[in-house]
């Protein structure tokens, strides 16, 4: 399937207690789109950046099938730039500067060949913008998946409302769910969210794993015990973007298929973790990500006859 | 095979943020015998307590195949109290008061009848009381367990050390792992504790699963997600003793069969926080018990053929 992608393309600033850069690229859309294109081959990308935006990256994503007719380049302007910087447990940060730039007027003008995707993944941006693009459709999508975060849920509630009753799936975190349902059990959280629209809920914690919710089952999936993260930065939509990657190559969104696809979105994410910004997402084999697989399916083997 | 339990018996005082308990039966080694006695029914406890004990918990545990020879019953004086306060989150708590009372000068002493154990639980309890323990046996447990906290940590390192080049297994959580290995991740803290002394580690992360860590290989079980968390008190102590009456039950020590002991305690460790003290533990049927362990094996339960 094909997989319409909608997100932030940006350049980031990134400490860790152990190292620093001064500029990478980010962004949410970035990372979705460089980790789908590990499984699928046909994105079409709504972004907007600067003339100052690396080309080099740029050529990339389109070597790797991402179209990028829905980019917009703004002449003049300035990309959308987040500095932020981890604490020593690299679970938490600050962010020190978010300087919107280009995307302080973005408005996403999807191409006439964007207009009937398979699947569409609303990456974290506002849900303004998200509507929009579901709006320009000319049909439903198989599956409609959606980031967000706290930042929305505080300035833009009604619009975060309005979207979650047009979407199928919704990926946020523990923390971000705890907030948008107001109760602290995730299991009880899940259901409110819920019936606010996604009939699909996967709630990411980090480096304790991810859960899966529809109707009443549960899946969850592990992350991997590591060694060393380097840097955190697009874990989670490098998470986003395999999961959804994994589904379109297997043309397949029942639950069973999903189970498998956040083992598939978890290891690129353990990927993703090992330098800065995008960079190991460029350079991961078939075999490598096979065998971070197969360390997924060892972490959690047991066998019991009841 | 027989189990030895090392451990305390003690009074807590519980506040959770919705409940609250004046009094109720606690200790390390009480929760350790209540969760093993669902899979064996040949255990010895080495405990202390003063004579204002509660006589029915003492009948209700000989009913259930715990030997209490060894238990101490101080005439005159009083059982080991705690209290504690539970935060919103029911992760963390505050010490609200630690009375020793006769733990204060415990001497346990072994007798004749329990000092060949086939397998040996070292419940939370100053180092120095479970080398005396180990020093008293007349042959070697086919395995060693331990469990011990951050107050050993600060107070007693040296004996602590001692204990750990004793023991085949430590089980303890994942702060108390940073603090014994001085390191944050949790893959390098194992490396860590185990060139201390076990070679087996068990990492409890509360709600977040347990991984358990032998040789070069690591096993994760989640934990189930709840609805409601009513006393998180003694799921740690419940976990081990189901975990090793699994053990004993099966009579099987072996790493693929620790899995399935880490599956049966974390399913105790759930009924454990659905009441105040070792209450709900009295009650669980067997059928109760294989249901839980079922929602376990479907929880992670998926399917990749690489």
């Amino acid at each position: 399937m094909n997989l319409l992608v909608i997100g932030t393309v940006a350049f980031d600033a990134i400490e860790t207690p152990f190292n620093k850069i001064e500029k990478i690229t980010g962004g949410s859309g970035n990372y979705i789109c460089h980790s789908a294109a590990h499984f699928i081959n046909d994105m079409n990308l709504v972004a907007v950046v600067g003339d100052d935006f690396d080309q080099d990256e740029l050529k990339y994503l389109k070597s790797k099938g991402v179209n990028l007719d829905g980019l917009q380049i703004k002449a003049g302007e300035k990309s959308f730039f987040w500095s932020g910087r981890y604490h020593l447990n690299m679970n938490s940060r600050d962010t020190l500067a978010t300087d919107l730039n280009v995307l302080a007027n973005f408005d996403p003008i999807l191409p006439e060949s964007y207009k009937q995707p398979e699947m569409l993944i609303l990456g974290n941006i506002d849900p303004h913008l998200q509507i929009k693009v579901i709006e320009q459709l000319e049909n439903r999508p198989q599956l409609i998946a959606m980031d967000t975060m706290n930042f929305w849920m505080d300035q833009t509630p009604e619009a975060l409302d309005k979207v979650l009753k047009m979407v199928d799936l919704l990926i946020i975190n523990d923390e971000e769910s705890r907030q948008l349902s107001g109760v602290s059990s995730l299991v009880k959280a899940a259901s409110i969210i819920k019936s606010k629209g996604p009939k699909y809920l996967i709630i990411k914690k980090g480096e304790h794993g991810a859960l899966l919710f529809h109707e009443n089952r549960i899946f969850f999936a592990p992350a991997l015990p590591l060694e060393e993260v380097y840097d955190p930065t697009g874990a989670g939509d490098t998470f986003a973007g395999g999961f959804m990657g994994y589904l379109a190559q297997t043309n397949d969104i029942s639950f069973e298929n999903m189970k498998r696809a956040i083992i598939y979105g978890s290891a690129m994410a353990s990927f993703c973790v090992e330098k800065f910004g995008p960079e190991r997402l460029k350079t991961i084999t078939n075999e490598e990500l096979q065998d971070r697989v197969q360390a997924f399916v060892n972490l959690v083997d047991f066998n019991i006859e009841l």
